[in-house]
């Protein structure tokens, strides 16, 4: 029990998921009342043992579950050891982890809280769950994220801190996880596995009221099929003025291969909050740029929230937040609306959450 | 580590269950040997912390396990943070949480313990998990509980103790944790979505030997199916008296909407138990009154056991119980029994289980 | 929080998988670079209590995670529970607990490990993994390992341990965990469930350099279908040299009931190892024979691995390993190669594995 630290989240909320926007004729949309777990709550194992000479060794084990439904009931990425996952070395050349790690996906989240971190920020407001983070389908189909949860299959290096600077290089052998079991596509029966693989590498610098993050990744898939290869950049930014200020932005451009012509798209966010107390105000603009060559498949979205910190484990808020798309594009707010009862959007529609949300640390 | 605390209960049983009372031309019922987990083991996280002015934020989360077989191997309701698992606040009002909770199932269970408590007791033996809590159908085919396991999407109440007395208040989005993803029936296609919900009462007078209880749940199930909704309505009391016995009475009515007619039935148990030192013998009756409108399908079950107490956190105990189908009815004891191996009930027959269980609580 | 002890362990590798000694014309057999968990992961829950007069309560919760990909992508074993997970009691005369069980499948294993224990070796380098407990299919699909991972339902006796001398007695009423879910097969509708069974009898001894241990299963699977009821005795043995050289020898013979023939098949190990300060040389070389019948149907294995221990809880090594088949033998290494990609061997083919590990317990 000395070797092992035991630490977690939990989170919850209240929602109501309102489609708007509706140009369809016959088309009824349904509206949500839902209560939800907007971060996947978690609870993880962790550890470091001192091998002298400042080497450490350590590990991290990350637990995932919704507090609202069963596991099985909610199969995406919830269960034992499916959030970060990792062991490895540290020392004074930084610290190398193997397992499954986030790479892209978090990068510049950072940038929408408020100054002092912790809000209760519903995981569709951020922009790793928005559409800063995805690419609309050309047909009406959901919008597809970029590469979204844990790498699978990975090693990490990252740097020590050189005044505030820190390095992060990835490497995964199979992204999905479905390591050995894809049959290649013809074109690579080379006697070598069709090699699915991510490439990510990450540049930070926190100093004082600065964080800058650039963050890149590229992904070829298990068995190399013909479609579906990702690249992503994305730049964040901001900047916290001493009286509660927070003013950022993030720039993002993502590329899936996709034939033809790939679908390659830009997006930006500008977020604002203000910290007074235990009180913030958060705020944030995002806009998806048109997919390359697809006329009005872009999309906006804000938001606005009030969170009030009861501790610094303990936040409540309240948040609204409205996405919507151009005539188009079909972009639609995760962990709302399905297809198979109506609520899912449509080209050009919009939708609208008002959520209350609780969350705790531990 | 300070901010979280770990609790957790494993059982295990040895188990005959034999079938009895075929009448059926060529039917060969079959017996069963069985080693299982008879109370869904479990381990849970919790942790409370003072927010300050009689304020308090709090979470548990329980994760549900079998000691007998795999978690793969038995998907009923096992698995992470797949027991109740809430957080949310505490004070002088009373207490309010968000996530999952079980309303309506364990209600009354604590009038078949002995005195202390604690007992042994395979759940197939407590009314949460047998014909108290069940409705046969009308075709042979298996008795559909009632509302069993934890109600996902779900806010309770919980009043302070006014005297003895207590009050708790639920409501869920979605019981079956499937919110989003249910078709709405054609007449339902209003604009709003086609809401699943389930409401529970419960008043609850604890006072010394006196225990009352009384609950009430009333479920639409999601996407307003013709069939399937569900009333339910339970009054629980014993009286404990100071030589250590304890008596006890509970009255169930039950309703499934089913078309024309609702499938509805009465039932009543009487359960006893005497405690003396570490000892408790335990015992119960059980009746399922006819379905209404359907003659001979009500059933019985009477169970007999003796628990002894090895220390405050574990017990040892024997019990054997039987249940009798009348000749139209096919209840059936959870966790033993099977259609596809020719074991499970036929109308009119009757089965026995003895236990040899032990039970730990860390 | 003061009844409960947590433990676990974590491993990770990076392992490339390459295929030999291609004979069939047109093949083009697939190499892999992969990340993988060799170890399977697991924290455990555990805990004793003190019931005076030297008995004591006792508990057990092994529950099984990747670090390398998700819960949900590779089903092979984890969970929540899904390791050897029991209760019971222990006392003078021994300790009886109840649950799952690993039984055979882990005997001898000791014997490969160097003498301090605790070396990274990847699990399909061990016995209880590789070609010393599988037994290759007929006809070209992948060998079969004999009784893997728990054995289900079941309860285990350990004898106390007279002066090196310990016995285990094991019983499981249905070892595959799907107890009262296979039809039985007509022969043996008599009226009695159709009996899976697993019994298991070990004997070990360890004083000072001297370790030996014998163990013996005989399986019935449930519904007892026509093929696959199994039996396996294992003898194992070491010596510890004064100065870190360690010398074993493993013998395993295996029966899987298959129609007219049994398949049936010897099999033997030597394993070595040297041990200096904190390095460790491991060696060994398997044999499986051909199968009883069926000529060149047997394979080798061979080994070697340097292991670097950091600490008591942290080892690091490299390991090579070759896997030989004769002509018409298809063994394979377990976690690298699938039939979908073309890595999986055929008749004749050779694989070799070369793997970076590191391993900390907790």
């Amino acid at each position: 029990q000395t070797n092992v630290q035991i630490g977690g989240r939990v989170q919850a909320d209240i929602k109501s998921y309102k489609v708007g926007d509706v140009t369809t004729a016959g088309r009824v949309a349904k509206n949500e009342l839902r209560v939800d777990d907007d971060e996947t709550s978690r609870f993880w194992l962790s550890g470091t043992e001192d091998l002298g000479g400042g080497l450490k060794a350590l590990f991290y084990v990350e637990n995932r579950f919704n507090t609202d439904v069963g596991t099985g009931q909610n199969a995406g990425g919830n269960g034992l050891a499916n959030g970060n996952t990792y062991l490895g070395l540290s020392g004074n050349f930084g610290q190398v982890t193997v397992g499954k790690h986030t790479f892209m996906e978090d990068q510049g989240n950072a940038v929408q809280y408020g100054i002092k971190g912790g809000q209760a920020i519903p995981s569709g407001f951020l922009g790793s769950k928005n559409i800063l983070n995805f690419v609309d389908t050309t047909n009406g189909a959901r919008a597809s994220g970029m590469s979204t949860g844990r790498v699978n299959n990975s090693i990490q290096y990252v740097s020590p801190n050189f005044s505030g600077f820190k390095a992060t290089v990835g490497f995964s052998t199979n992204p999905d996880g479905n390591e050995g079991t894809q049959a290649g596509a013809a074109p690579f029966n080379n006697g070598d596995y069709s090699k699915g693989q991510q490439y990510f590498l990450a540049g930070n610098y926190s100093n004082g009221p600065i964080f800058l993050n650039l963050a890149y990744y590229d992904q070829q898939l298990e068995g190399k099929p013909a479609v579906g290869d990702e690249k992503q950049v994305r730049l964040s930014g901001s900047y916290a003025f001493p009286f509660g200020l927070k003013v950022g932005a993030q720039f993002d451009r993502a590329t899936i291969e996709a034939g033809a012509v790939d679908r390659e798209r830009n997006a930006w966010q500008i977020p604002v909050s203000y910290q007074f107390g235990a009180n913030t105000i958060l705020a944030s603009f995002t806009k998806a740029g048109d997919i390359k060559g697809q006329i009005n498949s872009g999309a906006k979205m804000w938001t606005l929230g009030y969170d009030y910190a009861l501790s610094k484990r303990t936040n409540v808020g309240v948040f609204y937040g409205k996405l919507d798309n151009d005539s188009n594009a079909t972009y639609q707010p995760v962990d709302s609306g399905d297809t198979r009862n109506g609520s899912v959007l449509l080209g050009g529609e919009s939708a609208s959450i008002f959520a209350v949300a609780v969350k705790h640390t531990f």
